[in-house]
């Protein structure tokens, strides 16, 4: 026997930056399983079976997913941004190598998306046009002390850094002490980027420098930029600032 | 007066990898500007002109797009992938920065696009899961020890690792120069993925150990992901092996 199961990533939000790949995979799938909220987002037919579940569920989600896939449904995982940054791939790929053996002859399809991090850049100029790394702040599923040591090397290496699920209300001092951790690395006139919903009629983008930025400013819909050191704003009469890391790259940040 | 400016990023190959905002945004301009290549995937009215340029060209391919924006043209500049990633949206920041007064009161669109590593993970499975970075390793504006102490820092730290501009004609030796150094600080085990052309139909995937990577593996159009030594294959009978990085962590590498 067979089956397949399509893991989707729907974009950040605005319609208009779901590719049509992405579309025809949830049009085309009878279960979809995802976090509520993305759920919420698509318009599903009488034929589709919505599968909701919380956002700290993604194994037990993956693996109703492939069951269901594995009995015939055509099955689509659904995350917002892209299938594979700190979203359902990956939960998929683990509950298919450690499950039942009809997951591992199901035939996988993952379909990238615009991931948060370049849905904020675009919103603000282009402050990953250099090197940049992406951090989840999130310590449930890795040690704290891995997370300082990434931040700091990152920053001493000259990585414009975006940070993924900055604050929760599980985790409430995770972003202010990454601040501090980078305060240490980088000059306090680092430009950082708290873009919220990007393309979402919520949106929000602020800039700051990394001596004022701050835990406050942050929410679970928000991706944080931090800049490098080359990382630059250009202030314009009556537009919106652009900020941007240049191509051309000197020396790292002490 | 005023003007506008668009800069697009049109995805990674595949047309149904392309957003409909982008779509939109090429439909609507009167004149595009872009690497020649990729101007070349679009179908365009006879209304519309083509300024392709070659791909070293991109300070001065933006200087010419904000002339014609400034002269009331409606200018799209298209990028692969997306358009903030290692591609025109900081080259047009940096010339709107040091350029004339008028191109600091154009309007400023940068539309998102699916970047080449994402494609490439999803067609492997999920080996971005975790924390990543994406190095270019041209070293055409940057010097080359920047881009040695950024692939150590990376190795260490434990990011997954995107190389874009892994290799050129004018530039043979930086990548096995690359791998060396990535073999200094990580398992010979590690996984590594040649992705070229993700999404078109000259796509080609490629999996070997770290120890066996090669530049000769690489070409202009390929992205390079070196996995972190937690990133794991799962093999599979008469289906290609998923690649991925798990959501979860332990420690650092060596």
């Amino acid at each position: 026997m067979s089956g397949r199961i399509t893991v989707v990533g729907i974009g950040p939000g605005s319609p208009d930056q779901t590719t049509p790949q992405a579309s025809a995979a949830i049009a085309a799938a009878t279960d979809l399983f995802g976090y509520g909220p993305y759920l919420d987002r698509l318009t599903l037919g009488s034929h589709q079976t919505r599968h909701a579940s919380d956002n700290r569920e993604e194994l037990s989600r993956a693996g109703a997913a492939l069951s269901a896939a594995a009995q015939g449904r055509q099955v689509a995982v659904v995350s917002g941004g892209d299938a594979g940054i700190f979203a359902m791939a990956a939960a998929v790929c683990e509950a298919i190598e450690y499950g039942p053996a009809e997951w591992r002859a199901l035939e996988l399809e993952v379909v990238p998306g615009v991931t948060a991090m370049l849905a904020v850049a675009a919103r603000i100029g282009a402050p990953l046009g250099h090197d940049f790394c992406a951090i989840s702040l999130s310590d449930n599923l890795k040690p704290w002390d891995v997370i300082e040591n990434r931040l700091r090397a990152a920053g001493r290496a000259g990585f414009v850094i975006a940070l993924y699920n900055p604050v929760s209300r599980a985790r409430p001092w995770q972003l202010d002490k990454g601040f501090d951790i980078l305060r240490e690395v980088l000059p306090g006139e680092t430009v950082v980027v708290f873009g919220r919903a990007a393309g979402r009629p919520d949106e929000r983008m602020t800039t700051v420098p990394l001596a004022d930025a701050a835990a406050g400013m942050a929410d679970m819909a928000t991706c944080v930029i931090v800049g490098s050191p080359e990382t630059r704003i250009v202030e314009r009469d009556g537009l919106p600032p652009i900020v941007y890391s240049p191509r051309s790259s000197g020396r790292p940040a002490r």
